[in-house]
Order: structure tokens, then C-alpha cells, then sequence
């Protein structure tokens, strides 16, 4: 057995093999090869890159700092900077076309839209491009048997079906992981996969004649309404990528809305703004899957000390506080810390990185779960957005004490358990202060600098 | 589409598969054949009466009221009530090797100790008596294709692997169904599984030399140690099947118990009063498995309406409660009347079940984990043994207004959802009375019986 901390210059190359070269898959190889091993990639579909591959539909995610982090980490950051497009805030459409800005940080700071297949894209580029790094498409997984540690792939485009050995493997396979369904079928294996009652569904709203963007380039668009909403990512030919996040079932629901004419008078009542720039509405509205929302939470991520999971595999998430993909990187960013402190202790690197990470990955769970409900009900309310601008002005006041939850899990690198529990005890400083609350300009008042103050002098 | 209200007489019969030929699926294969219907049953095991199977261990269950009535809603109750040995309380064993007895209801109830083969022997008798139902051993399930309504089955003995289609699908193959893998991989199905720290062993108190019990033979024997525990239930030969629940690591652990002379050293120190009575401890402990504890939630049990899952395979529980099979067969108590309601609409029947039962399932799963630390730990506490006797004596003095939660789970057939919901408001009730009560005696003080008046007045 190795000492536990060493560096990594001195081990032995091992070949792992990575499950997945989605967005973490692809990242994770980088940062294996990087650390001087040998990797072996295989993917499910077809390779993104090729001419044949023709996209449906070009979903949009938000990249932020965790992410920005863990691509930098592998010098890939800048590359991806060119084709992302900063959003500063939310912008908030109500029912009469109304609009209100909410700022999402500091002057500055930014989420980034970024194609999904693009960034893939450039990822298997840069995976190419690492000598120590072999991805093969196509392969599928049929079964893991992680007792004599080999995988049963099957070729896609030859149809046949091989045995394939590993040494060590990481599964990065996404929501539906098929490293982690060998997994489930171990003893003690702990497993929930929970599905939100909403379903959603991809629209587009269509760039303007001469490529010009339709609404606020530089902002993610919400039209909340309650029990359901729509948001709206900017591409870089000027259209714009919607999702609407409705029930499966009930008066408001996709099971409610049967005939274009019906989608058409439902966006006509609740969507006035948004129905004239979405030319193919109804042909998109049925053409496009209704696809569901799950919560995936498993323990442990390891099986002996020859497989991980990572990523969605071992955590998804719903989408609603953009941080799956950015939680996945940096998972990477963990384990690359890990590879540089425990080298080829893969026993204590593996317990190290599921004991550290579990907590967080629970905690980011509860924060997307938490953050559907404030985008598609309390960004609405009036109190909610008043409450929003004070806590802004508590954190420009008293940095070192205050930073908003929001900042605390998307512009920095706190542990996510830690800014839940952080968001938490704030939320309960703002239950008390903003009954003596009622215009911006009250923050300004002796009585509640007073209140603030003796809050403040209470946090460490 | 058929009425949702009609007498079963008027309908065609169906051909019927059930997967699992073990309690509960050779219960519902004569619930659904008095019905009317052809029943098909595959079981993955061997003939459990084959005279070539030997067991290696037998299980024992605690059967009460709601395993009782199913039972008789087929008429094999007073067979097996020949073969069952009443339980009628608890024998708690101190360290000192002490004795207290506490009665688990009123004069005349028990639950009762009956051997699981031997059960499934007999039902398995009555079963190949019915003229609709087949039965066929030995058939591994490998794959439900609930699209196609097709079954891949293997025969164990011939290692042939066949097709087999199904009109309706009854999953009643336990904790770790096939059935129930198939539903899992469709969209929208919540699952999960969760496992104690705890494992359990089965050993063996030897029966005296002429047969005779060396320890009380009408009581369920629980040597509660905090964080652990071992119970016995008496056999017909004399003997006492024991099980140790055990945390799997930690000071007191199977992984701190490694030899023989460490578990013999530990049962003499904990277990005293058993260690005499356990002449084949260190051999059983070493060669007998540890095995883990689930709990296993899911939803929907149905797919489309052709697929039900039943038992365990839709609500697996800790053993704690002693309910597991009795919640089994009690989903053929249910399913039995609807049955009749519903005939062959199976569409209204199957989320009629679904959805009154699921919350049943869901507060025994939680009963059952309650009562593991009930056991362990609080039925040593000479308070709890007080509160106990207390609550003995308002159910005596207000029968209409109280019955204890172990009698309503136990010797009820209230849906386990009410008797949760009961139990909690009656625990707060008596966390309100405990403070004034010292002794047995004191319940009789006129201020006590004022409180307890009180208390009972607000109840319905």
C-alpha cells in the first residue's frame, strides 16, 4: 500500500477507462491524462463532430464559475469563452409584457450560455489532441460485472458484442448510468430516483431577419407564472432557446393542451410577449418530446476500489439552478486535487472523493428542487424581488458577512452543503428583518440599520 | 370500456401470470383463481418441497391478524394455525440475564411463529389443488419487455431461454423483483432502496435434550443492547431461531468479530443468559451469511394496465415490525375486493390499488424502521416500560378511545396509515401525561386521572 500523500510524478501509469464522453467524461479524461495515466473513452452515440450527425435540437446551458474553474483547469476556458454568451441577469416577463431586471451578482458577473453539443464538440477536439487519450463511439454498455471487472460492449455500427476488461473505471455515463445500474445490484447499495410531476419541453424563438436577438441579448428570460414557467437561453445567431416547465397532468398541463389550436390560445393568454416570436410554435410543441425532470441520489460511488461515478451518474439533477453540468466539472476539480495529493492510492483517493463530495452533491439536489419553485412562483412577487435588492445592499454593506445564496453556489467555489446552509441561516435573518420592511429606501432607515447591524454582529 | 362497478360473475375469465411462487404470490395465484381466472405461475427457485432441497436455515415469521385474514379469504388459516406457535409479548433479557415480559395486547392475542418453508409448502399444496393455476419452478425471469408484454425466462435446469408473452403481469418476486427492474427503467418511475447499517445473523438456542423449550416458548425472547440486539422465536422441535442485528462496522460490529474466540467473548459478555443455549454459536456464525436490510419504495406498482406489482416487490421492509408478510398478504386482501368491485375493469382496479394502498406501505415502511429502534434500544428503559403499562391502562379504562399502536398495527386491520397517524397523536398525548407519572401506581392519583379525562375528551 502507498503512503497517502505523495506526488503524483512518482506513480506507476495505470489505464482507466472512462464510461461516457459526454461534457464529464470528456473533462474527466483530460485530467486523467494529464496526471500521467493512460484512458480509454467510450462513448454510446455517435461521434458529435461527424458530418452525418444531424442535431434536433441544440440544448443551452449555463456555465459558471465551478465550470469556468474546472475547464481552466485543463486550459480550455478561453477557447469556450468565444462562443459564451454572458447573462448578467434574470429578466422577468409578466403576463402583461412587463418586464423587471434582476441582476444575478456584482457588476460584472455573469452566467454563460453555452451550446451543449458545441462545447462537446470542442472537448472531444482537445481530447483528441492528448496523446494518452482513446475514445471509441458507438459502444454501447450492456452490463457491467464489476466482480471480475470487465464490460459487455456492443458496436452500434457492427452490431456485435465484446468482452472487454478494465482496470479501473469511471463512470460518467449521465442519469441513466449503466456503470451505476451494476452498481444498484450490489448489496447495501443505497439508490432513489425521483421524478418531478412537471415535464418540459424545447420551443424557439426566432432570431430577428437580420440576426439581431428579439429580447435582451445579455439576460436568461423568465416568464413565471405560478405553477409553471418558461425560460429563454440566447444563442449566438440571435434565436433563442426556450424551455417551458409544465405539469404532466391537471388544468394547466401538457395532458390539457391536445390540438395547436389550444397551444396556440394557451401562449396567446400566458405568453402574449413571446407567441409572436415563436413562428413555429405548434409545429415544435408536438414534433418535440415531452421530456421528465429526475433527481437521481445513490451511495456509494465507488465499488471496491476500481469504480466511480461522477457527474449525473452519481448525482443528476434537475436543471433548475444550471449547476448540473457545472456540479459534473467540478467533480473533476475535486478528484484532480485528489490524483495530486494521494497519487495512485486508489483506496483513499476513492473514500476521500465520495465522503467529501456526497454532502454537496445532496445539497445541490435540494438547492435545484428549491430554486424551481422561486423561478416559477416567487420571482413574481413584488416582496420576493424587494427582498432580493436588500439582501444586495446587506451584502454590499457587509461583504465579509453576506453573500447572497444565489452568488454562494454560482460565482463561487464554497463547498455547495456549506452555501446551503449558509442560504439557510440568511433566509432566517431576512424573515425577521423584512417585516419592518416596506420601499428600497427603508434599508436606508436608523431603526433598520439598527436591526441589521445587531444581525450582523451576531455572524462570524 | 367496462363499468367501473359490476359483479366479477359477469366477466370473462383471463389467463393470469404471476411472477413468484412464494408467500405472497402463491396467495394471490388462489385469490385470483377463486376469481375465475386462469393463473400461470413462474418461481425462480426449485420445488421448495422437492425432496433433494435442503435447507440451510429456517426463517421464522411472525404472523398476525392481517396475515390471518388473508388466509382465511382462502380457507388455509386453521391448517397453518396447526403448525404456529403463539407469541403472546415480549421476553426482554438484561445483561444480568434478568427477565421482564411484556404482553403485546390483551388476554387471548399473539402474534405467531411459523416457519416460512413450511408455509410456502403448504400454499404451494393448495395451490397445485386448484384446477386454474399452474405452476412451473425453477424459471429465472432475465427480462420483462413491458412494451411488448413479453417475458425472457430461463429454466434453470435445462439453462434454455425462452419468449413468453403475457396478457396481465403480477409481480409478487420480492425485494429484489424483476418485475419491478423492468418498471424501473420506464420513464417517470420513482424508486428507491435504502439499506441499514445494520446487517443480521441467523444462529440457533438448541431445543433441550427430550424437546423441550430452555426458554419461555410463548413469547418473542429480545435481548435489546442499544445500539444492537438478538431475538429468538420458538420452533415446534423445542429449538429457537435467533438473529442478531448487528451494526456492520464500529466497536461493537461483524467487522470487529473475526474469530471464534472474539464472538464467543462477546455473546459471553452481552448475551450470558444465551451463550449456555448456543452450542453450535462460533460454526453458525462463521458459516451462516450476514445479510443486509432494505427498504424498498417505489411508484407507480403499475404499468399501463397490464402490470401490478405486489409485496415486497413494491414495498420491501425491515423485519422489525414483523409486518412484511403480513402487508403482503394483505394486498391480496385488497386486491381480492376490488376484485369484486371492479371484475375485470382493470383499469379503474389497478390505480384504485395503487393509489389507496401506497400510503399503507409507505407508514409501515416507516413503522418498521421505528420499531428497530424501539426494540434495540428503548424496550430496556424502565420508562418506556412504564409509559407502556400506562397506555395498557387507558386503552383498559377508554377502550373506544385508545388502542396502543403495536395493536392497531398488529391485531387491527385499520389501514397503516390511520394506525401511524393514531400512534403519533397518542406518543404526544403520553409525552403530555409521562411528566406527572412516576409509578404504575400513580395513574390511579385523581390528578392524573383528571389529566387523562382531559386528554380523552378531545379525542374522537
Amino acid at each position: 500500500m502507498l503512503a497517502s500523500t505523495h506526488s503524483a510524478a512518482s506513480e506507476p501509469a495505470e489505464t482507466l477507462t472512462v464510461m461516457g464522453g459526454g461534457l464529464v467524461g470528456c473533462l474527466l479524461a483530460l485530467y486523467l491524462a494529464r496526471h500521467g495515466h493512460s484512458v480509454e473513452v467510450f462513448e454510446r452515440r455517435p461521434d458529435l463532430r461527424g458530418s452525418t450527425t444531424v442535431e434536433a435540437r441544440s440544448i443551452n446551458l449555463a456555465l459558471s464559475d465551478r465550470g469556468w474553474r474546472a475547464l481552466e483547469g485543463v486550459g480550455i476556458a478561453e477557447a469556450v469563452r468565444e462562443v459564451a454568451i454572458p447573462m448578467r441577469g434574470r429578466m422577468m416577463h409578466d403576463a402583461a409584457g412587463q418586464l423587471t431586471f434582476q441582476p444575478y451578482g456584482q457588476a460584472g458577473q455573469a452566467i454563460y450560455s453555452v451550446s451543449r453539443a458545441g462545447l462537446n464538440r470542442r472537448m472531444l477536439d482537445l481530447v483528441e489532441q492528448e496523446p494518452n487519450v482513446r475514445v471509441q463511439f458507438n459502444q454501447r454498455c450492456q452490463h457491467v460485472d464489476v466482480r471480475r471487472r470487465q464490460l459487455e460492449l456492443r458496436d452500434e455500427t457492427t452490431r456485435e458484442t465484446r468482452t472487454v476488461p478494465y482496470q479501473r473505471l469511471f463512470g460518467a455515463d449521465g442519469a441513466y448510468s449503466a456503470v451505476r445500474a451494476a452498481l444498484q445490484r450490489t448489496d447495501r447499495f443505497n439508490y432513489s430516483q425521483h421524478y418531478l410531476d412537471y415535464g418540459y419541453k424545447e420551443l424557439t424563438i426566432e432570431a430577428g431577419p437580420d440576426g439581431s436577438w428579439a429580447l435582451e441579448k445579455n439576460a436568461l428570460h423568465i416568464w413565471p407564472r405560478g405553477q409553471y414557467m418558461m425560460i429563454a437561453l440566447p444563442n449566438l445567431d440571435g434565436s433563442f432557446n426556450c424551455t417551458l416547465y409544465f405539469p404532466y397532468e391537471g388544468p394547466n398541463s401538457f395532458a390539457a393542451l391536445q390540438t395547436p389550436a389550444q397551444v396556440r390560445a394557451f401562449f396567446a393568454e400566458h405568453f402574449a410577449d413571446a407567441l409572436p416570436l415563436m413562428p413555429a410554435l405548434e409545429t415544435e410543441f408536438f414534433a418535440n418530446p415531452t421530456s421528465s425532470l429526475v433527481t437521481v441520489r445513490c451511495f456509494p460511488w465507488t465499488y471496491a476500489d476500481d469504480v466511480l461515478l461522477l457527474g449525473d451518474a452519481s448525482h443528476a439533477i434537475v436543471p433548475f439552478y444550471g449547476q448540473g453540468m457545472n456540479a459534473g466539472f467540478e467533480d473533476c476539480t475535486v478528484l484532480a486535487e485528489l490524483l495530486d495529493r494521494h497519487g495512485n492510492n486508489w483506496e483513499a483517493l476513492l473514500r476521500e472523493f465520495e465522503t467529501s463530495r456526497k454532502p454537496d452533491a445532496d445539497a445541490m439536489a435540494d438547492l435545484a428542487v428549491y430554486n424551481f419553485h422561486e423561478m416559477r412562483d416567487r420571482v413574481a412577487d413584488p416582496r420576493f424581488l424587494l427582498q432580493k435588492k436588500i439582501e444586495g445592499k446587506i451584502s454590499a454593506q457587509y461583504p465579509d458577512k453576506w453573500l447572497p445564496l444565489y452568488s454562494q453556489v454560482t460565482f463561487s467555489h464554497l463547498p455547495y452543503a456549506e452555501a446551503l446552509a449558509n442560504g439557510q441561516a440568511q433566509e432566517q435573518i431576512m424573515q425577521r428583518l423584512m417585516p419592518s420592511i416596506t420601499t428600497e429606501a427603508d434599508y436606508e432607515q436608523p431603526e433598520v440599520q439598527a436591526l441589521v447591524a445587531a444581525e450582523m454582529a451576531q455572524r462570524p
